[in-house]
Formats: structure tokens, C-alpha cells, sequence
């Protein structure tokens, strides 16, 4: 497998960068995760501009002429890596660069932001779609950026992880009462027929999927509010679901041992799922 | 100069690590920063056990053969440097390790956790403590879990960055109306005769040197309460000074152009600074 970095295809095994950088010493940088479905990079360019908002957000400044080469490197990574086929993820990080000495200030004079991007073949949770996944419920210890992509991870890998241990899927994250995120993905509740998720403000990443999701339940008019669902109603709610770019819309039928609505996936989110799967697949 | 990774010295323009590795990709890592002066590693011990700490925060098993080894190997980089004379420090991070895929979830099985030193002279800011620093307020948007010394730093590195763009030395922080701490290092106010600083809680780093002024605080039979600065009482404090193990002890005359106490350094910080020399100094 190949992956890239600063200009070079090299294999993934020889895929070094400098201790020095800030991407090791402070997560001083942002990463996106892009779908690729039969070569067809799905909401390519919703990505990137998301990219562009978390670079203005860090203040790392790269320059036009490798910006605009972003998405050709990723397509070449799909090619040289035998992935047009079938579907693959393509993981793009971008940190502010290498610079010695250490200091919490950024390098200045300015130091060329390392680029890097590797790429997988993917393998859709098509059983966990179907049958929907387990959770548990762990304090949202994030900082209070999180709607900035960065590689500051280590909260919601922490979570992750419990979730792992306690042997269940995923985690629903709570910050003083309410819903949040998954350490990993987007939440949408419906109760009475109404879609319900965090708004987008500093307190959540404002998911691509999420939003393609927003834009399908205007199409299918479903009603949406964007209020955060409260811990206090979660077993109140006839669904629940993640949504993320590797996640897809994955229904969570149980929480901390408890059932979500009948337990099992449900209608809104099954017309939803349709709707997204034809996205994916460019229909 | 000579850096440390996974058992080798290597000149620091061919320190590198892998693109894989869990401290670039999620910041899922811990580090020190101790202060060597004349070859003697000042408060070694505390460092390595709250290396440990940290360890055991992330749930990082480094074995113990290696463990043991961390304090030899510093002494090795400073004598492998010619830091043996005069004043230097010495960075330590260890990371979970590099792990193909990139998963949330740690590894499994386990991998090799990264181990990384490098090491510098040091000039310490002498001026700086004679004369005190200014500083602005910036809110705290650090996670809930910062009495973990991880590399997830990147609000730490925005506030310091914010600092600098302003004209100042640094910022103090502030969360839910109290000061927790600055970017690199604690904070502590004296009113009345009485010093206060923010408790060993989740909400601060318990800063190697902030125990120490505890403890000269003690000897000095200074009253301490372990109780937060509010920040609508910050100009009414007759001192305020930062700790830090390369902050040392460093007054802060003024907080947004506006003057803390009398504007100068005050009376218990000059104590306890020339008490702190001593202990540097090893007397």
C-alpha cells in the first residue's frame, strides 16, 4: 500500500515524518476522511471545504497550488493502490509542519505544512446497518472546539475504547445534560416523527453526512429541529442513529443495556438509510 | 545536536517517525519537559512518576525494562549533546505506538509504544523574572481530563500563539468565571497575605513545579488556600505569578493592559523565587 506525503508516493511501510512535527508534538493539525465509492470520490468537494475551514481555524496556511492538488493526489493514491474497484476511504491530514525548537507559538518564521494522505479499501458495516449496534453513554470530555476536524483526538479515542471494553459498538457522548456526538459520528434522535440533533456550534463537528442527511429529511419532509436530544428523554425516543462518512447511518437500538424505541431500527431511519445508499452509489 | 527514539541516538534532522504512529494521527500520547542544571535533573523523581500517571491515564503499558531506562537515557542525551554544563532541558514523549489501520479503538494486539527524547540548552528568563510579564484573558477550551500531560495541546498552542499575537508573554486562562491555569503553566494569586491557586482537580495540570511552591510555600509558613482566582477579583489581587518547570517562577505585573496589584513583582513571589533559585540551584 502506498501512501503520501510532502510530494512523494512512497509505501506505507517507509511513511515517515519528522519528530519535530507539530502534528506529533501538539495534534497541531486537521484531518479529513473522504468515501470513495468505484473511483467516484463521494462529497468530495463538501470535504474540502471543510478542510479549508479547519486550516483558516488552525491559521496553517497552505499554499494554493498544493490545495488545489489535494483531491488529484487522493485520486492518484485510489489508482496506484488498485482501489478504483469497489469502495475505499482516502484519509487526508494536513499539519502546520516540522520546526525546531519546540514552543507552544507557532513557528515563525512559517514552516511548509506537512501533507499527507493514505488510502484503504473499505468494507460498508452493511450487518450493523441492517441489524443496528449497542452503546453506552460516557461524559463529552472534548475541548470545546469540536467543531474544528483536528487530530486533538484523544478524547474521543479514550471513548472509543470503553465502548470497545464494555463490548458494545460505539458511545454517545453527554456535555452538561444533553446528546453530543459519538466519538466518531453524528446523532440524530426522532421522536413523534420529528428529527432531532445538536446544532452546529463549537460543541460538535458539523458532519458532511450529517448534513447530507438534513438535506434528505427536507426532501422527504421530515421535520428536523436542531436541538440537542437530553439525556433525561433518550429512552423516550422511537430512534436514534449515527451518522459519519464511515459510519453511514447506523441505527443504535441499545444504550447502556437499555432499548431505543422497540429496539430495533427504525422507519425514518430506514428511509433515510435508502436515500443516503443511493447518494453513495451515485444514483 | 543528537535525539532518542526506540533505542537509537540519531542526529535530530534524521529523527523520524512513522506516519502511523498514534501520537501524529490521534495526539494519543504523553511527555515531560525536566529542567537539567550542571548535569543534575531537578525533581526527576516527580517527572517520571507523573510520566506514569500519564501512562496509566491512556492505559500506555511501556515494559518496565524501558521504564527504568528513561532517566539513563536523558542523561545520556545530555552528555551525547555537551548539555552537561550550564543549563539545558530534556523533552520526553511516549505515544501508544504506530498501528495500521487507523482505528479509534487501541490497538489490538498491542504495538510497541513510541518512545521519543530530545534535549536543549536552556537560558532561563531571568529578565523576565525580575521584571514580570504581561498577559491577556482568553477562555479555557481545553478538554476535561488536562491533570493528563498529553500531547493533545492544540488549545494550549492557540492561546499561547493568541498571547503572542497580541504583544504579550502568555494568557491566563479562564473557565466557567475562575483562572485555571496559562497555556505552559500554573497560576497562583496572593491577596491579603494569602496565596491561592486552582485545586489538583481534572480542570489543571498539577504542575511539578506548582508542588513545589506548595511546599516552599509550607516551609515559608505562607498561607495557602487551594481555591481558584475568580476572574472579577484578578485586580484585586496584590500578586499573581506563573510556575512552570521552564517557566520557573515568573510574576505577571499585568493581565489586559491593566496593572495586577501595584504593577510590580510582589513581596511572596520574590520569596518564593529565591527559594525556588535555591532549589535549582540544588543548595
Amino acid at each position: 500500500m502506498q501512501v503520501y506525503i510532502n510530494g512523494s508516493f512512497i509505501p506505507r511501510e517507509e511513511a515517515m515524518i519528522s519528530a519535530a512535527d507539530r502534528g506529533f508534538l501538539f495534534g497541531d493539525g486537521i484531518y479529513e476522511v473522504i468515501r470513495v465509492v468505484e473511483d467516484r470520490f463521494v462529497l468530495a468537494d463538501e470535504h474540502l471545504a471543510r478542510m479549508d475551514e479547519g486550516l483558516r481555524g488552525l491559521s496553517i496556511q497552505l499554499s494554493s497550488e498544493i490545495r488545489n492538488e489535494i483531491l488529484n493526489i487522493a485520486k492518484e493514491l485510489i489508482q496506484r493502490n488498485d482501489l478504483t474497484q469497489g469502495q475505499a476511504s482516502v484519509y487526508i491530514q494536513i499539519t502546520r509542519g516540522a520546526a525546531w525548537p519546540r514552543t507552544h507559538t507557532y513557528p515563525d518564521p512559517k514552516v511548509q505544512p506537512t501533507v499527507y494522505l493514505s488510502a484503504a479499501s473499505f468494507k460498508p458495516h452493511t450487518g450493523l446497518h441492517e441489524r443496528g449496534v449497542d452503546a453506552i453513554t460516557v461524559p463529552d470530555v472534548r475541548w470545546a472546539r469540536c467543531n474544528l476536524k483536528t487530530v486533538n483526538l484523544l478524547p474521543n479515542s479514550m471513548a472509543k475504547q470503553r465502548a470497545a471494553e464494555a463490548g458494545v459498538n460505539s458511545a454517545v457522548m453527554i456535555r452538561d445534560g444533553v446528546i453530543t456526538e459519538s466519538p466518531n459520528a453524528n446523532i440524530f434522535g426522532v421522536k413523534g416523527g420529528v428529527l432531532r440533533t445538536y446544532p452546529a456550534t463549537n460543541y460538535i463537528l458539523n458532519g458532511i453526512t450529517r448534513q447530507a442527511v438534513l438535506k434528505i429529511a427536507d426532501e422527504l419532509t421530515i421535520p428536523v429541529k436542531l436541538e440537542p436530544v437530553n439525556e433525561s428523554e433518550l429512552f423516550e425516543l422511537d430512534e436514534l442513529f449515527f451518522t459519519g462518512t464511515t459510519t453511514d447511518i447506523q441505527p443504535v437500538v441499545n444504550i447502556d443495556g437499555k432499548k431505543i424505541g422497540s429496539g430495533k431500527p427504525g422507519e425514518i431511519c430506514r428511509m433515510i438509510q435508502k436515500r443516503y445508499d443511493n447518494l453513495l452509489a451515485g444514483r
